[in-house]
């Protein structure tokens, strides 16, 4: 009989950002990026879009480092969550055990991959209650919409590094029930890159392969905009503001996103998206296949990929 | 101990619409909005957007009159097919029993709301396979971007008319386990209109009450586009075109999405919309409410509802 | 033999608003419209939009009464202004003589239409230079693109009140060489509306006519954005801020421009608007003639002129 | 006495180009770039974009070569035709006389740059008069708005290739009275490119280095569309028909304009754009000038100028 899919998980909540220039990229992620601040505490400032409905999505926190410190997804009930763990700790990935959660939400269980990036899920969560300034004019927005920087309105993904995109691949399916819907088979046989959902969202998480040698290391976070034109805006925005633009505005073959990297000032990739109106609706999509002479067409109108979108990770090799 | 959410419904699958000047109104779908057409038998044609993935997501049937013939939503699974099956036959709503299926899909169960729509469930589909000249340059799309006419990407929601919307809404939960998001509640306590989701999407059916007496009335169906300049562009091809144009373009207050309303010749009215980046994700959502007074306000940008939009529904009172 | 097209006026260089509300107007005009303030003095603050090449193309004046306070075109050469000026005096319309100019441009040549509208031509003028944290990016432009509010590009046109329409066209190609590109002719043979240009825009300056017994009234001043998206997002920003949105977004059917139109906190009416690639390029345009019978179709895509349209001006009739 | 501008040469009129692979060309041409066919005669079609004014803009002429036959300017009047005669007749520039026209227009005077292209200038004009099933809805626009292809609205620009930028930009400036609005001084002093207008467009024609030892060869044709979100729409469409898109969609660092660039299946390049609302409005526009520096910054987001950008004419070098 055919396994049902899982719904345990609800969406990716959020990430945790290290920067070892701290000021600099709470002014880009605040001024410039357009997220707004809803607290800080210790080392770390809560950013949020202007639409996420949590407190954050963003943890950015002081580091000697840069890359990723965890990821974060909220599940669809306390009863998912217990599902969830027992999941994760009848499987052989390794399980970090409860914390007790910090400004944005309660208890969350740890995980963790084989590369060295750390998981939480957790369900009890604090939704963002605005300040009357913050109040939006139409109800059912998270907040007003402030209009500063490129302002995008969500979260949409993350990417990660890995030396085995197979492995990393049977670590999603088995810890959050995720989905495959786009991936990249190379010549050799391996997978270049692995497109993962827990949701209707194309994707939630993607994971290419790591040439560095690195470990844990993370590739990009990126929210959505609304319209293709909020991300050709934005890269006025940024030009004006001196961020370094590493590529784009251009349209991706690979799920059809239109979109921009930039990298923040301590050289975290920062993307914004827009995938119109595209969705997963399917409950029984199958996986798109690329293959590397698919990838030699470059993106989907034909821009060659940067050598440094292969290289560029944080934090870079060899550094702490 | 709270119940979990249902994930048993996958999306709205297809609609048929019934059309007293088919030729017309076939015309329209095609060339104007710009469907594509899959194949045809008897008195339907079985139409889709461009990125739908299934066979068919419009049935457009030559009759008598005007209004909708059926709404189908594909489920997650067989399984859930059955669940669902039985929580219909558990209920005290109208079970009308299997059917086989016809060009898009395979055998179905039927079900009717108090108000005299009839609604499917069924998992066994058809997914689209593109002839050689319809295939697309990029491998993920369900077939070739023909940029014909308003060329919408996918179907989006249907919007039903029903004399008590609050048993509406409680057929919505009980037969399709739909969430509501947004919903406008009346001086006089009723429900004026309620909006539901079976995933992250926003909506995919919206119900308001119907004013002129009539039974089983259809309102609107939409497709979304990626963009919302798309929409700003079709509104020219249908001034060309003189189709008309009942209102809009201009943002919707509830919801917030990007609209234009036109009625094809037979007088059903369609829809263009464009949400942005807005979904869903929380699991935990509460519904929106909006008040008379707020619905003063008018639209997003201050808009008035046109008088039409609250009388007109096809097919017309008082006809077959 | 045919008189040749006459070029001595280059464009609308700037006008000036007044405002009984005259904090509150420059919070809005910077803050939320996102126009610059280049200078003030006296009682006046000079603005202008990011890439306006000139010091202002507003000048909001401190005042008890609302309204335009004069409108000033600059000229080709000195030599074109001695040809108007000579133009000017040898009409039947009134001569104000010389002024010394202001913060931003030198000695200009006043004149005042039948209906009490002040108008400027001069020559000498103020290139706006930047200050060096203003300086763009990209050398090609006049000023930094801060992203700030609806930040439109440039001045775009101005639209006053004249209780004679006809009247006021003579005087435009008399006393400006412009030329009529569109108009409205009323069932009892009277002019409705005329849309003159110096240049290759469709239009500088709109006149339609006074029904409310005013003298000297303002209609509105507009200002353009590089995309249409522009402006929807800039509805976002007005709703945000609770300024008064008027009408729109729409598209007018007389010129084609994508539109807003805002009142500003004293009242004055200001607009967005966007052309596309709209120009008038024929040196031969033939003025474009709409009847009323065309007007009761509404704007491009069906929407009614709002009532408030036809009766607004400013000052309000009756004050001063 | 400062001499005062030339005011001439209205706009450019119309382009010859030469297709060596007719049939594919004209298909190209009509149905994926979306511009109209309103007559043929001999060995060439006469097409337009949607809102041009007269009978056509582009001459596509059967041949057994490619690149350009002709480039036309038409003038501000008869008189100011019979000026420009003048002046070339008594420049160091080589007259060919008076021609006859063709279905286009009337009579034109024909003249050469020292590299071997053709102008020609001409105030007898055909303006275009749409059949009544190509009427628009709305009378201010030249034909019906059809949403073919990439359906821009108006011509816009064309590049020449010159060895000797400085001596074709004495050419312009004698010839046409054309104003320079941007150039690129190389290192060695040269001048890499000159940017011209005779309104207040930014351009109309660029004229950029020949590097390939070639003759009279042709860089691009542009037309204009009203928006950004056209262009990358148009992408799609090219995408889908394998039209070879060589570089784009991106915004360029000189002249500010949102860009893309494709060959047509004779191998001419063939560009779409968009400016915004950049217009050139000021009498004393100083040239912008741009250093080899400034070029090696890539275009205004960053992207590196593609080598077949600085190799690719037609007709190909030792080509017929």
């Amino acid at each position: 009989m055919p396994v049902e899919p899982i719904f345990d998980v609800a969406h990716l909540g959020h990430v945790e950002l290290l920067s070892n220039r701290f000021d600099e990229s709470l002014d880009f992620f605040t001024r410039i990026y357009g997220l707004k601040q809803s607290g800080s505490e210790g080392d770390s400032v809560y950013l949020r879009a202007w639409d996420d409905y949590e407190f954050h999505t963003l943890k950015l926190t002081r580091s000697d480092t840069t890359g990723i410190g965890h990821v974060a997804y909220r599940v669809s009930s306390e009863a998912a969550l217990m599902r969830r763990v027992a999941a994760i700790e009848a499987s052989r990935f390794e399980s970090l055990g409860w914390v007790e959660g910090d400004l944005g939400h309660g208890r969350a269980y740890r995980f963790e991959d084989p590369f060295g990036h750390v998981f939480e899920i957790y369900w009890d969560t604090r939704h963002y209650d605005p300040a009357p300034e913050d109040r939006p004019a139409l109800k059912n927005l998270a907040s007003r919409f402030h209009g500063q920087g490129a302002s995008p309105r969500r979260l949409d993904h993350i990417n990660l590094l890995a030396e085995d995109v197979t492995e990393f691949r049977a670590f999603m399916e088995t810890c959050l029930g995720s989905r495959v819907t786009e991936m990249i088979e190379l010549d050799n046989g391996r997978l270049g890159g692995c497109w993962f959902t827990v949701n209707n969202k194309t994707y939630d998480l993607a994971c290419t392969e790591e040439h560095g040698g690195g470990q844990g290391r993370f590739h990009h976070v990126t929210y959505a905009t609304d319209q293709r034109e909020d991300i050709l805006r934005a890269a006025d925005i940024f030009l004006e503001n001196g961020v370094h633009i590493e590529t784009g505005p251009h349209k991706h073959a690979i799920q059809g996103t239109f979109f921009l990297y930039v990298w923040e000032p301590a050289g975290n990739r920062v993307e914004l998206a827009n995938a119109g109106a595209r969705l997963i609706l399917a409950p029984d999509w199958k996986p798109v296949v690329w293959t590397e002479a698919d990838r030699r067409k470059g993106q989907a109108w034909g821009l060659k990929t940067i050598e440094t979108f292969h290289t560029h990770g944080t934090p870079p090799v060899g550094k702490p």
